[in-house]
């Protein structure tokens, strides 16, 4: 029996974070599925494990704690699966990471497919990725990425930030070749990184599995659609 | 001299909360200013405090610290200053409030004003609205809010939760008050906790210097003036 619950669409996209944090400290989850997310998302706020919005929700049997937020969610992991560094100065820093990433997943979605991707859109967006992507480099360099082949953060093991990182970008460059290159151009020590960290057994595992289980499907909707057609994915 | 130095457009929006949490705990801060932040958005990501692609930024500059993303500095100021519970569950609760909010000022935006305000657009989310307004209420019902005239998590003094609460609703009402209509009747002890919360001496002291300093300003831009026109505002 999994100690966790976690409602998210049979897709990566934003609930591929809370998969691969679950997944890299070794524990295992069930998942509710669609039907029972759109049944609780069309019912009463009273009847919700939390009130929420949207998912990713996580249900910790356990301790009897559920909650919604994709951030909110991995820094309750982040603490009591013992994956956040000590300082706050640090732990803030990677939840800072953690909130660029969920930021990077709203505009590669036009914001939930309010508009959809053209030639034109993307074309004008590609120097604003590369500017997400430099914030990541910049934050690795900082923090001696590029003499240590250490972690994002420093640190002699991956953390919070390594791990949601590594979902982000591998997430979207293995399903967008063209994002990849983009990636080891603008952010060579970040690629780095996240192949590295998306190669641990237990996040290629995941990998593997979101594969079988979800095909080529990345955030799914019109707006995969419209992505896949600029990207010629 | 301030031991802070915040950098956020000079209206209330997404850095009140960050102005507010300081204003709560006693602290002094200095704005670095709409020039200050042109500057650093427009230049290389090596000059900048922290990596970042939108303010708020918070520079503490005791620590030497610098973080980006509004929830993130939340939590260090939350952590630093003592305004979160001890309990995981509830740390994590009270930053999904934080993200909760966060999204809620998207909303309201339409992201960043991806697109205007329409009647008939703002005649649609309405219900949306009223939702987000009830999951506030639901997660105050849960922890005892009809009962106790307390606070949104329960506890005996108001923390981060109630704080980013009465800053994201009150800053919204006082400027439209059709939006405060809708509030008072779908999520009335939200409203009764937010007028409570706001009137608090050092959050009231930072409302009154918002109006000063910006006026009727919200979120400014295209897009204020959309929402003043659907809100007759």
């Amino acid at each position: 029996m999994s100690d966790y619950v976690l409602y998210y669409w049979s897709v990566p996209f934003r609930g591929q974070f809370v998969r691969a944090v679950l997944a890299f400290a070794g524990k295992t989850w069930t998942e509710g599925g669609d039907d029972a997310i759109a049944q609780l998302m069309g019912g009463a706020v009273e009847d919700m494990p939390v009130p929420f919005m949207g998912p990713p929700v996580l249900v910790d049997k356990k301790a009897n704690v559920s909650l919604s937020q994709m951030s909110a969610i991995v820094l309750y992991l982040g603490e009591t699966l013992h994956l956040l560094p000590a300082a706050p100065a640090l732990r803030a820093l990677a939840m800072k990471v953690v909130n660029d990433a969920n930021d990077v997943l709203d505009e590669i979605t036009l914001d939930g497919g309010r508009e959809m991707w053209t030639e034109k859109r993307w074309h004008d967006f590609v120097p604003r990725l590369k500017k997400w992507m430099s914030i990541w480099e910049e934050t690795g360099r900082r923090h001696g990425l590029h003499k240590t082949k250490g972690f994002l953060l420093g640190g002699e093991a991956p953390g919070i930030a390594d791990v949601v990182t590594a979902v982000l970008w591998s997430t979207m460059t293995e399903r967008f070749p063209k994002i990849e290159a983009i990636l080891e151009e603008a952010a060579p020590l970040t690629a780095s990184l996240v192949k590295r960290v998306a190669e641990l057994p237990l996040l290629a595992e995941l990998a593997a599995k979101a594969r079988e289980d979800y095909g080529d499907a990345y955030c799914g909707g019109q707006i995969e659609a419209s992505l896949r057609k600029v990207l010629k994915a």
